[in-house]
């Protein structure tokens, strides 16, 4: 009973998720689809990748992840299985694997150009239907993955934007904003002076002083705006019990100037 | 393992469907249940029959489709399931199935009019609980169709508007607008002059050109407003990587003054 | 093949609700994973304890239902387990569990203070997936619940208030507002006079005359604004075939005064 797990950017009012579970299905009758989010904004690859890297972290070895978000649907563009760990992603290859070959380089590229195992007939609109659902269902059939199409050397890289960091400030970029309004930057652990998680720093975000940097949300009292590096590995600003997207009229895209004394 | 899905019009912030879910669990615990969609817009039937058709053509025979749009509930209409190819469609008689019943004929209806497969209370606010969940558990345990009720000779048909169209124009309706801002028409292929599909039709929505006839979206630059003829058969308007809904001003139930000169 | 149900706050949009079903089937790879509802209102204990007793009730016996509702995440607020009825209920014991307790008593309670059956590393933020989503896998991998930590007595009671009601009026709150604008309230039908629910009564929502008491909303007219006690046993105010939060201005969380005369 293989895992396949699905995240796309076609939200939950289309039916086109349906309609790559009803593919799945039709092939492998015994797969368990796993929704990850259908919320990935339309067509960005650089919230899918994060948010892709972070939901597929806890599932078990072999299970098979798809991502959908393919502006480039039709071109030109590769669609390529990599295998990191012993865990398959199916993405087209955009960028959406970029963050996840950081982390585990893949043992195992396959650019999926073998018709054998597509749909009969394939769409130029919705390949994620025609070409990678039937593929994700035939490896968790058991297919092997060099089965499916040609060896290929890397995959397109993040355009995660490289944080430049001087030692008292850096300039950042909303990566993403939680539903409890967190504030997730583009900032990593590493772009920041050492023994930046203890609380002797002055810390600002443009002119907002954030009164703590602490591990977690609630070692500070409610309503403070505090910084922490959460569980993506990336500098979070956060107001206990509240949204630091609305305190600080933060929008995803938007840059951040943060600066701070030791 | 049947599979058992659902579209409804409830949403995903409310219990409703986890009600439904828990009532077919209790009656078939090994039901593979796949939620097809829950955004249809409040008992909207004429979207929920459409997007029900196409959520459910790519899965595998056997399957067991529920749909609840059901603004009748507690009044007389009629809750039936038909069998088309050899899947079984289970919904309101209200317009819902009628789609479906168009592009393949049932060859067989029943009235599911037998308590017996129903709970054993049933509410006047909720037969997608009560009723059309158990009747599916049951069904996917194996219990022949025609012992759920009164063999019943059609359905009601779709209220879809037929299109009136002159050998230049038309007039259609805003049928669905799906996540990428692709705007879905009431419009059929076969409604537009034969060999529309080709690229030499000057072709209008109001007073605005729409640049390109495709067949397929990335068939075009990015920006521009293209029509093609659609997964669903349907003519649609795109804009190539932008939002048609919001280049035309479209909403759902708008009327469109379509026109083209071959 | 456990059933294991998930109710959180998190959102569909955040990678927070697939974080947790990965943990769940690393240890138990056949879980039955059922999605509740993920649209709790962000830290909304009142609103998820009255969803989750909603949801939950259809559930067969057996299933394992975790809820994460859990603003005081950190702090030293008990997670607990509690058998009612041959189900068990996951959450932290900040009141979400108030009202289910309250319609079917515990017969066991656990305090999940085994490490044991955690996460290796337990994050300070999300416990949701490094405690209550592993100790829903071990039990429905057949660990037995008071292997999992200490028994303690009680659980934390809902804060839903209770209704002063005279014999003439009451003041009321609004708990939820479901996908059909039907606005429930914390009224329970024993606040109410008996016999409240014939069609004898004058019945009014501040000063908007409500044209009917019903026992379902098929029973009255289109447009009409009628009162019912709905599925949840509370108080219901619905417009049939329109929105009663539209009609009234109804939000959530707000008073509302109803008074009646006999």
């Amino acid at each position: 009973m293989a895992i396949v797990t699905l995240m796309t950017d076609f939200g939950l009012s289309s039916p086109y998720v349906a309609e790559m579970k009803g593919v799945i299905l039709s092939i492998c009758a015994t797969a368990k689809i796993v929704d990850l989010t259908h919320a990935v904004a339309a067509q960005d690859i650089l919230t899918g990748a994060f948010l892709w890297k972070q939901a597929t972290k806890t599932f078990p070895p072999g299970a098979i992840h798809v991502a959908v978000v393919d502006p480039g649907v039709g071109s030109e563009r590769r669609i390529v299985a990599a295998r990191c760990g012993r865990s398959i992603f199916i993405a087209p290859d955009n960028g959406l694997l970029g963050l996840i070959v950081e982390s585990i380089t893949p043992d195992l590229i396959i650019d999926l150009d073998d018709p054998v195992y597509w749909r009969d007939t394939v769409s130029a609109t919705f390949h994620g239907r025609d070409i990678m659902a039937p593929v994700a269902a035939h490896l968790s059939q058991g297919v092997e993955m060099k089965e499916l199409g040609s060896p290929c050397p890397d995959v397109k890289p993040t355009s995660l934007p490289r944080v430049v960091a001087s030692s008292t400030s850096c300039k950042a970029v909303v990566l993403w904003i939680d539903g409890f309004g967190n504030v997730i930057t583009n900032v990593r652990e590493s772009d920041l002076p050492p023994g930046f998680t203890d609380d002797f720093h002055t810390f600002r975000c443009g002119n907002v002083l954030i009164s703590h940097v602490v591990s977690h949300y609630a070692a500070a009292p409610v309503g403070e705006l505090v910084a922490l590096i959460g569980s993506a590995g990336m500098l979070e600003l956060s107001v206990v019990s509240g949204s630091a997207a609305e305190r600080l009229r933060a929008r995803q895209g938007d840059s951040l100037e943060l600066s701070w004394q030791t």
